[in-house]
C-alpha cells in the first residue's frame, strides 16, 4: 500500500481528484477524515486503501460491530434512470464490500427519486431497476442475503416519511435542499426512510447500519441522522453511520459525470462507444507531443488516469508506474487511452457475459418482491 | 320552504350564520351560488333547502348524474382527533344524504392530517375513529354501500400522493397554505388523493365525485381540481364538484367552533355539561330582560338559534316561529336555551342509544379494511 497522507504534494498517485475542499467538510460539517482509521479496519476495501474513501461518520461503531461480530446493516441504492457507469459501479462495489464483511445488506431502487427529480414514470425505472439489479448481481452481490426492494413498493418506507415530516420545517428543507418542489422534498423524506428502514422491527430492530456514498450525498446523510435523533424515542433508531468516496470527474474534466453533459460512458454503450467516448477524452496532456515530452502530463487532472485509479488497475505499483510515466512525459495520452480503453472493453465484455446469466433472475427479484407486497401488509 | 333569496334583509330565518364574505368568494374564488340550482335537485337535502348549503363547484355534474341515473361518488370525511360535534354532524348527514341519492360512498378518516396537523399518533387516532364510524352508522350510513378508509392505511391514496407531488411548487403551496412544515403540505397532498380515490380503476374508473364540505376547505377543492387537471392525461379525472355549507359559530358567538377555545360540546359529553354549555352559551339576547322585551333578540348571532336552525328544529313553521318570537321580545334566552337543551339532550340520549349497538361493527369495519390491506395490495 502507498502512503495517502501526503495528499497536498504532487508525488500522489492517489491523490487524483480532490475535487471537494477536503478540510472544509472536515471542519465545516463534521465529517470525519478515514485515514486514521484505516488501520483498525480488518480487511479494508480497495476505495478505503486507495483514499478514494476519504470521509466517515461515526464509523467506529460499524468497526466495533465488525470486531465483536455484532450485526451491522448495509444499506445503498440507485436510482434507475439509467444504465450503470463507472460512478454508479463504485457504490455498487461498496454494498458488496460490506456484505462480504458480514452486513445485513438492503439495497434500495429509488424510484420515487427517479419520478420527483428526474420524472421518470414507474413503468420505466421498473424495466431500467431489472438492469440494474442484474448489474449488481454479476458484480458479485449475494441476492440471498440482500433485501432488494423499489420505494414505490416498500410500504414501510413511506409511512417513514409520512411519519418523519411532521417535525421539518420549510427552513430546514430550504437550507439542505433550496427551494424546490415539494415532490423533491417528499422524495428527501422518502430517502430518510430507506436509510432507517434496516432498523425497523421487521428487519430485527434498531443497529448499526453503513451509508457508503458520494460525498454529494452528506446532505441526505446529516438530515437522516437528525431525525434519527428526533425519533429515537420510538424507534430507538441508531445513528446511521456513513463512510464517502470522491466522485469521479466527467470525461470533458469537469468535477462531475452528468447526464446533461453525456461525459460519460455507460457499462451498456456499445465497445464502439466506449471507445471513442475515452479516445476524446480530455486528459491531463500538454498542448503538443514534444511539450508533454519536456513537462510531462497531469494525472491530477486526468480523467482517463481516474478511471484506471479508481476502477481498472488494482496494482499499486501498476498504477504508480503510470503516475510516474505520465510525470515523466514518458507515457503520452495517445498511448495511455489505448491501454484504457483496453482494459475497459475487456471488463465490459466479461461483465455483460456475466450479466446476462442474471437477467432472469434479477427479474425474478423485483417480481418476487411485488409479489411479496400483494401478500402482505 | 321559506325564501332563501332575501339574505341582506333582517327578516330571513335562514340568514344566521352570515359570517363569510359570500359575494366574495362567489366573485374572487369562484365559488358558484347554490341557489339557482335548488330547483333543480329531485329531492334536495334540509341544508339544501334552508341555505346552509349556499354555493357549489360544477354541481350541475353531479345533477345531471342524479337525472340520468349514471354512476356517481361521494366522498367526505373526518379528522379523528375527537369526538363527533354539531360541525362533524354536517358532513355526516351531508355524506348520508348522497348516498341515499344513490352515490357510491367514500368515508375518509383522515388520521395522517391528524398526525401532520394535530400530532395525533396512529395508536390513538384509531381508536378514536372506531368511535366516529360508530356515530355516522347510527345517524344512518349504509355500511354495505360505503368504502371507509384510514389514509394511513390506504396505499392507493398515499401513492396518488406521491404522484402528485411533482409539478407542485413551492410558491403554490406557499399561496395555499402558508409557511407551514413539510407534513402538513404532505397531507394536503394525501388530501387530494382521497379526493380522486373514487375515480381510479379499482373503483370503476373516473366519474363525477361530490366533495360536500364546509366552506373552509374549499383551498383543498381548488388544488385538488388543479392536480386533477395536470393528471387529466393519465387518469382521465373528471373535475372533483363541491358544495359548501356554512359554519356553525362557537357557543362563544366566535365564528367557529375551536378546539383550543373549548366553545363547542360534543354528542359524548355528559348531559350535565352539555346543558352547562349551553346554558353559558354567548346569545343574541339584550343586557336585561326588559330591554329585550322592548327591542327583541337577534337571533342572527345567535349560536343557539344556530343550533336550532342547523339541526334540531326541521318543521320550517317551528323555526319561523322561534325566529319571530326573538325578534319580538317574546322568546327570551333562559326559555330558549332551556328548550334547546332539551332537544339537544334527546337527540343526543336516542343517538347513544343507536350508537351503542354499532360500535362492534365500526370496530369490524375498520380491522376489515386492514386485514383486506394485508391481503391485497
Amino acid at each position: 500500500m502507498l502512503p495517502n497522507s501526503n495528499k497536498k504534494t504532487v508525488l500522489d498517485p492517489f491523490g487524483a481528484s480532490e475535487v471537494a475542499d477536503y478540510e472544509r467538510l472536515y471542519k465545516e460539517f463534521g465529517i470525519d477524515p478515514f485515514e486514521p482509521l484505516l488501520s483498525k479496519v480488518p480487511n479494508p476495501s480497495f476505495y478505503m486503501r486507495r483514499g478514494i474513501i476519504f470521509g466517515h461518520r461515526d464509523f467506529n461503531r460499524i468497526l466495533n460491530a465488525i470486531h465483536k461480530h455484532e450485526e451491522f446493516a448495509v444499506l445503498s441504492g440507485i436510482k434507475p434512470t439509467g444504465e450503470f457507469h463507472l460512478g454508479t459501479l463504485m457504490t455498487a462495489k461498496e454494498i458488496i464490500y460490506f456484505q462480504q464483511q458480514g452486513a445485513q445488506t438492503f439495497y434500495c431502487i429509488a424510484d420515487i427519486e427517479a419520478y420527483e427529480d428526474n420524472n421518470v414514470s414507474f413503468e420505466k425505472s421498473e424495466r431500467i431497476a431489472v438492469d440494474n439489479v442484474a448489474d449488481l448481481l454479476a458484480l458479485g452481490l449475494d441476492p440471498k442475503r440482500t433485501y432488494i426492494y423499489r420505494q414505490s413498493e416498500e410500504i414501510r418506507v413511506k409511512d417513514l416519511a409520512i411519519i418523519f415530516g411532521r417535525p421539518v420545517t420549510l427552513a430546514t428543507m430550504k437550507a439542505i435542499y433550496g427551494e424546490r418542489h415539494i415532490g423533491l422534498y417528499l422524495s428527501a423524506l422518502i430517502q430518510a426512510g430507506d436509510i432507517l428502514l434496516p432498523q425497523l422491527e421487521d428487519f430485527g430492530g434498531p443497529k448499526p447500519t453503513i451509508i457508503p456514498v458520494g460525498v454529494d450525498q452528506d446532505p441526505h446523510i446529516r438530515f437522516t441522522r437528525d431525525l434519527a435523533q428526533k425519533f429515537h424515542r420510538k424507534y430507538k433508531f441508531i445513528l446511521p453511520s456513513s463512510t464517502y468516496h470522491k466522485l469521479m470527474k466527467g470525461l470533458d474534466g469537469s468535477p462531475k459525470m452528468s447526464k446533461r453533459q453525456m461525459n460519460y460512458f455507460t457499462l451498456h454503450d456499445s465497445p464502439e462507444t466506449i471507445a471513442k467516448r475515452i479516445s476524446n477524452s480530455f486528459t491531463g496532456g500538454r498542448a503538443t507531443v514534444k511539450e508533454q515530452q519536456e513537462l510531462g502530463g497531469i494525472p491530477e487532472i486526468c480523467p482517463v488516469y481516474e478511471i484506471c485509479l479508481f476502477h481498472f488497475i488494482k496494482d499499486n505499483d501498476k498504477i504508480t508506474r503510470i503516475y510516474h510515466d505520465c510525470k515523466t512525459g514518458r507515457l503520452l495520452c495517445g498511448e495511455h487511452k489505448k491501454q484504457t480503453i483496453e482494459r475497459v472493453l475487456e471488463f465490459v465484455k466479461e461483465h455483460r457475459r456475466k450479466k446476462k446469466k442474471f437477467m432472469d433472475k434479477a427479474q425474478e427479484i423485483l417480481q418476487l418482491k411485488y409479489e411479496r407486497e400483494k401478500t402482505k401488509k
